[in-house]
């Protein structure tokens, strides 16, 4: 098996090295041979290239069996709109191209972090979410521009009946291993593209009379999510809104510092904290490198079928935390000083 | 001054029915003349003409000073994704044809419902954010329709400078009369409408040199708002990111049935809850009538400038909440049975 590091920019360095460790460790431990390869990404791509996806980089990914990746973006484009080459073009660009359809983002809290959330614990308490948002088409990919001599911009949303069956086919599945729920988020009130999605969702419910399937407007779920987040069990959502939402879910979970997400479509699949580069921490060794390590731990699971290397990761992060370690962003006033963890220490 | 009433749907017909009483109360002692009209839209109007914004309630808003409005929906739209008559093609046309570009919702908590939001009190107490949502652009009103024998569907977003610029200028003054700090939500790192936005937000700041200025993506922003809403003080946003950060941000002020909006332009403006018609509570005397009541406050405020009129009503909301009274929405197990109102007590 063939594994694909990416770091990409800022934090997304140092987390991923810690990432990249525990799967050393696992093969190590559990007797299997990985091989490695690395490749630049995201702003350091540019630099270096010119291209935040180069085509190297590209074929790497193509040939590997899958890739952990860290985190693209720089702050310098985000307060320049105009800048005609951006990071994130090659995050999209490589969404695009390996046709990662399916981005899982599972929001658990774990127990022990139950006080690092601003949610009230008996809200929180149990909270399981499974998100499948949708991520090679929606606004992101549909034609964008400018017209009346620069003084309008456009965004076009596309989806067609056969993206949006193909990622609900896949939360619907994944409904039948867990709680049997299924919550599609959309905006068909307004939205010509969210009719066509809760048409083709509708459409399929008949398929999986085992699920129970309810339709949710994104302003609500919004809402709902921080209301009552145990009325979800998995979520499918269009790229634009599970964007948001995820992001939003993250405070479910305590900290962004400890999500993974998954994107799977039809060959290799990319392992990624759902945090970002975050610049204002980067190289002070206090970034939580447990996204990285549980996308580690996601990547082992859906890309090679190993639960139980994966679980041992889990159960590695639980006993870290039960422990009463931290790393600063999900630490509280009554961790104890010995108890902090700089980046490599909670790896 | 002439009010015009417009119920709506559901919850709509109760709760405006209380608002319009406190109005009428306060110009009996404030020593105030309005008159008042009341008109049809949503399911009641296509269920009474086919119609969800008849002409004959558009023109009775063309001719109002001022527009109390209740909720418009109806369950049995939700369900069928093909209607082609719909009561939220009413709202947005009377948004559209009264030029209402501005949506104005407050999000404060009132201190005696601490305890009735899932977020922590110690991270809501002093929040208080003001959003200015656009209202009359966006993917909302952008061309939008099937192709592909009905296959694919699209959307079109799409704004102007003079559309960004318009609302950035109202919340840039509202900046300076409060906490002199502006945050601008946008999508930039993917969508072209969202790096017009940026533009014309950056361009203005020099303009108010006494106003800080932030720009944050929306994903961050759905996730800021619950993990540190303090943080915030104006926020201007583009329509859909405004739809859902503003039923996000119901949860710090403890309860949608607790907020009130503005929807202002250029002439008419409408004041309405921003929860909606909410069916499953309808007929049932239960819902909370306080959010159409503040309605009613800033209806006073804003299109009347009568201030302390707008005061009177917001003490007695407060005075009402601190001698213990709550509709269901924000009772909370301490709650005695006989604090608990129905609608009608309630105002
Ligand atoms: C960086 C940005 C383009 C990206 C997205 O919006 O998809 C990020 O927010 C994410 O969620 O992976
Ligand atoms: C009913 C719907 C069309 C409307 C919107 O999305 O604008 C509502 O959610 C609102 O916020 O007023």
């Amino acid at each position: 098996k063939h594994i694909l590091i990416v770091p990409g920019d800022g934090i997304g360095q140092e987390v991923t090295e810690v990432g990249k460790a525990v799967l050393v460790k696992i093969a190590e431990k559990f007797g299997h041979e990985f091989s490695y390869d690395e490749a630049l990404m995201g702003h350091v791509a540019i630099e270096a290239t010119g291209n935040p996806l180069p085509d190297e980089t590209l074929e790497k990914m193509r040939n590997s069996d899958a890739i952990l990746f860290g985190a693209v973006g720089h702050p310098k484009y985000d307060n320049d709109p105009t800048a005609k080459v951006r990071p994130e073009q090659g995050l999209l660009k490589m969404r695009k191209e390996l046709g990662l359809y399916a981005n899982l983002r599972p929001i658990k809290l774990f127990d022990e972090l139950l006080g690092a959330s601003s949610i009230r614990p008996e809200i929180l308490k149990g909270s399981d979410i499974l998100f499948f948002r949708e991520l090679t088409g929606d606004i992101y990919f549909g034609e964008k521009g400018r017209k009346n001599d620069n003084n309008t911009a456009y965004d076009i949303a596309e989806y067609s009946r056969y993206e949006v069956e193909r990622i609900a086919r896949k939360a619907f599945e994944a409904a039948r291993t867990r709680g049997k729920r299924l919550c599609s988020v959309d905006k068909a009130n307004v939205l010509e593209t969210s009719r066509l999605w809760r048409e083709v969702v509708q459409a399929l419910a008949p398929e999986y009379p085992d699920i129970t399937v309810e339709h949710q407007f994104v302003d609500a779920a919004a809402m709902m999510l921080i209301k009552d987040p145990k009325r979800f069990d998995v979520v499918v959502t269009a790229n634009l809104f599970g964007d948001i939402l995820t992001d939003e879910a993250s405070q479910i979970a305590g900290s962004m510092g400890m999500l993974a997400s998954a994107s799977v479509g039809d060959s290799t699949g990319v392992y990624e904290p759902i945090h970002g580069s975050a610049h204002d921490i980067t190289g002070k060794g206090v970034a939580n490198p447990l996204a990285s390590v549980l996308s580690a731990a996601l990547l082992l699971d859906i890309s090679f079928g190993l639960k139980e290397e994966s679980e041992a990761i889990i159960s590695a992060v639980d006993k870290l935390l039960k422990d009463g370690f931290r790393t600063r962003d999900i630490a509280d006033a009554t961790t104890p000083a010995d108890k902090i963890l700089n980046t490599q220490q909670a790896g």
